[in-house]
C-alpha cells in the first residue's frame, strides 16, 4: 500500500494506523484463502481484487470524484445503488467487519451494540477506512435502532443521509418509502449536479440487475448433482466482493467463475469430501474480513452452499422489473416494488423470511441450518425463534450461534458446529 | 392474596408461582417503604394499593370486564389510555420490572435483550401477572426493535395488536400515525361493543389530563424553597402507581399527597440532610418493583427529584389540548399532536430530549445526572452519548449507569454512585 501513501493523505487518512490494519488483513487472507488448494482459477481476479482493495479500487473511485461522480458509502442493501449508477457513480459498503476499530468505536458507542456498527463507527473515528473517506455522502437507514441512533453521532464526523425504512410494509408506509427513494435520487443529482433520466436509470437498474443475476448464478452452482465445485468461504469472498467492485466487470467475472464450476460439476469436482453435509447459513450479514463461521465450518468439513443473509441470498434474490416501465416514475415504482421485497427482520411481521428460508433449504438440499447472528442484533436474534421453530417442524437439523469479531470463542463454536455436523451424518 | 385464589384461577394463572413472586415482592416492600421514616402519611394509600395490587385492584378490573368495558394492557406512553377511559375501560401497564420471571423468558427469548421486555414476555408464559391475564388485549409498540419482535411471539399466547410508531416525525409519518390512533379506537369500540363520542372522548382526556396534572404538581413539589418534603423512593412509586390505578381515584390522592408536601415545603422539613445533592435520573423507565437505582442513590443520601422517563416527566410532561376542538376528528388531532411530542430516543434525530432534559436540571436546580439505561437498551444508550456530551458543555456533572434487575451489581453501582455524590459536596 506505500504507493498510495498520497491518495491516503488526500483521504485525510491515518496512515500508520491503516498500515498497521492491511498487515494484520494480509496475513490473515494469506491463511484463509491464498494458502488453501483446490479454489477454482477463476478466484484470481477476487483474490487480486481483494490485494487492492484498499489501492486499485480507491483509485479507481478517486478518478470517479474528480470527474464529478456521486459516491455513496451505505451500510445495507435498502439503498437503491441502481441510482448511483444511473449517475456513473458508485454506490458501495463502508467497511464494517473488523475487531481492529472497534476499542476505538467503544469511546464513543456502548460496547453491548452490533459489531458491525461499532467497526463501521470505529473506522470513521480513526479515519483507516479509504471508502468512508471519500464518500460524498454515508447513506444509513432506519433498519436497526443501533445504527439509526448512531448515524446522529456519525453526523457529527461525515455528511450523513438516513433513508427511513417503515417497521411494516402496508400501503401507506410504502408510499412514504417511494418518497425516501425520489430524496435519494434528488441527493445524487445534487451531488453530481445531473440529471437521472429515464435512459440512465434503466440502464443503472439493467447493470445491477445483471450482477444480482451473475451471484444468483453462482448461488446455484455452489452445488449441483451432489458436486460441490467451490467453498462456502470463496463463494461468501464473492458475495462480499459484489459491495465493492465495479458493477459490470464483477458481473463478467462472476460469470467467468461460473463457467469453471460448470466444468467442474461436469467433471465431478469436488472441493469437499464425499457426504460432506449441505449447509446453509441464515441470519446477519458478514461484511469482510468477518470469515469467522466459515472458516470454522469449512475445518469442520461442513460444506456452506448458502448464505440467507444480506451478504447472500437476500441481496440478490429479486431484480427490479423494468418491463413496464414507461416513465422514471415507473421505474421509482419497479425499485420500491423490489427493494420492498426485501424479507429484513426489521420489518414486523416478516412472514416471507421464513418462508423463503424454508424454499432455500429445500431448493439446496439442505442437511443443517447454522442461524447465525451477530452479537446484538435484537431482531435476527429474536426472529431466529420463529425460524428455528418452522425448521424444527419441518424436521431440518438447526444450530444458533451469535458471536461478534473477537476470536476468544472460535474454539467454543468450533465444538459446537463439530458436533452439529457429527449429528448430520 | 390468599382471598382471590378464585379469581386467579379464573384468569387462568400459575397460583403457586404467583404465591411465591407475592412473598418475595412483600418482603421487598417492607425494607424499602414500610420500614422507612418521614414519609408522608399520604404515602398510606400508595402503599394500601400496592399490597393489593394483585388484589383488589385486579377484582375492580375483573368487575369493569363483566360489564363488558374494555381492558387493555400496554408497555409504553405511545398507547392513547385516553380512548379507553373514554369507554368506559381501563389502560395499564403490564408486569415487566421484576428478574423473578427472566429465566423462563429466556428459553424463547435472546438473554441480551432489555430486562423489561423479557420480564413482560416471562409474566405471560409464566401466567403470574394477573393483568396480563385479564387484558382482553395486549397493545405493543414499535418503539423499539426488541419489543417490535417479541410481539410476533406473544401474538402466539396472547391477543396482540401493534401500534406502529415512525422513526420520525415528518407530516407523511403523522398522518400515518393519527390513522394509528383511529385503528386503535377502532379496537377499543370493538371490544366494548360502544362508540367513543366527543363527549366521552373529551371526557377521557379530561381524566387523563387531571392525572397528568397532578403529577405535575407532584413534581413540582418534590422540591420547593431548598426543602425535599418527600424521598425519591416515594415519589418514584407514585408515578410508577399511575399506570395501575383508576385514574380520577388516583389524580386525588396525588392532589392530597401534593397538600402534605406543600405543608412540609412550609414548615421546611426535608426527608433528607441538608445539603443532599439533587439528582435528576434520566433515561429508561423503571417498571415496579424496579427500584433499583432509587434505592442505592438514597442510601449514598443523593436526593432524586425528578425522573426524565417514560414513567417520570416524560408521561405527565404534556396535556392534550381539547381547547379548540369540535369533532371527534378534532380530539384525535389533538391526542396526536399531544403523543407525537413525546421525546423518545425512538425518533431520530430526537434533539427535543436533550433541551428537555437542560431545561429540567435548570427548572430542579439540578447538581448532578444519573444517566441510567436498562442493559441492552440500545436506544436510549446510544443517545446517552448526547445527552452526557450536552450536559457536560453546560458544566453539570453525569454519571451513566447500565443494569439490568439482578441485583449482583448492586455494590458496584453504589461505589459509583457513592463517588459520584462525594464529587458533587
Amino acid at each position: 500500500m506505500e504507493g498510495y501513501r498520497r491518495l491516503y493523505a488526500e483521504l485525510g487518512m491515518d496512515i500508520e494506523k491503516h498500515e498497521e490494519l492491511m498487515k494484520a488483513l494480509g496475513s490473515m487472507y494469506q491463511e484463509l484463502f491464498l494458502s488453501r488448494k483446490n479454489r477454482p482459477r477463476s478466484m484470481d481476479y477476487f483474490d487480486r481484487l481483494m490485494g487492492e482493495i484498499h489501492g486499485k479500487r480507491i483509485e479507481e473511485l478517486m478518478e470517479l470524484k474528480s470527474s464529478g461522480k456521486p459516491l455513496v458509502g451505505t451500510f445495507c442493501i435498502f439503498v437503491p445503488e441502481e441510482l448511483v449508477v444511473a449517475a456513473g457513480g458508485a454506490c458501495y459498503g463502508l467497511c464494517g467487519g473488523a475487531q481492529f476499530s472497534i476499542p476505538d468505536a467503544e469511546t464513543h458507542l456502548p460496547r453491548n451494540i452490533c459489531p458491525l456498527i461499532k467497526s463501521a463507527y470505529g473506522f470513521k473515528l480513526q479515519r483507516t477506512c479509504p471508502y468512508t473517506q471519500i464518500s460524498d455522502i454515508i447513506y444509513g437507514e432506519t433498519t436497526c435502532e443501533a445504527k439509526k441512533k448512531t448515524w446522529e453521532l456519525l453526523s457529527r464526523l461525515h455528511r450523513v443521509h438516513v433513508m427511513h425504512i417503515p417497521h411494516r410494509k402496508g400501503e401507506r408506509e410504502l408510499s412514504i418509502w417511494k418518497e425516501e427513494i425520489k430524496a435519494f435520487k434528488k441527493e445524487v443529482e445534487k451531488l453530481c449536479r445531473c440529471e437521472i433520466t429515464f435512459e440512465n436509470l434503466k440502464e443503472g437498474i439493467e447493470i445491477v440487475n445483471a450482477k444480482r443475476s451473475a451471484m444468483k448464478r453462482l448461488s446455484r452452482l455452489r452445488c449441483g448433482n451432489g458436486v460441490i465445485p467451490i467453498s462456502g468461504l470463496d463463494a461468501l469472498l464473492v458475495n462480499q466482493i459484489s459491495f465493492y467492485d465495479e458493477p459490470v466487470r464483477y458481473a463478467r467475472m462472476v460469470n467467468r467463475l461460473c463457467e469453471e464450476l460448470k466444468e467442474r460439476i461436469e467433471q465431478g469436482f469436488s472441493v469437499y469430501p464425499e457426504g460432506a453435509p449441505r449447509i446453509l447459513v441464515s441470519g446477519t450479514p458478514m461484511a469482510p474480513p468477518n470469515w469467522k463461521i466459515h472458516h470454522i465450518a469449512e475445518s469442520c468439513n461442513a460444506a456452506i452452499v448458502a448464505e440467507e443473509a444480506c451478504i447472500g441470498e437476500r441481496y440478490f434474490r429479486n431484480n427490479v422489473s423494468t418491463e413496464h416501465a414507461e416513465s422514471t416514475e415507473e421505474l421509482i415504482d419497479a425499485l420500491l416494488e423490489r427493494y420492498s421485497k426485501i424479507d429484513c427482520a426489521c420489518f414486523t411481521p416478516n412472514h416471507e423470511r421464513v418462508q423463503n428460508i424454508l424454499a432455500l433449504c429445500e431448493q439446496k438440499e439442505i442437511d443443517g441450518v447454522i442461524y447465525y447472528t451477530l452479537s446484538f442484533c435484537h431482531t435476527y436474534n429474536i426472529e431466529a425463534k420463529k425460524v428455528m421453530d418452522a425448521l424444527k417442524e419441518k424436521g431440518i437439523p438447526a444450530i444458533k450461534i451469535e458471536t461478534d469479531y473477537s476470536l476468544q470463542d472460535v474454539e467454543q463454536i468450533r465444538t459446537r458446529i463439530e458436533a452439529f455436523v457429527e449429528s448430520l451424518a
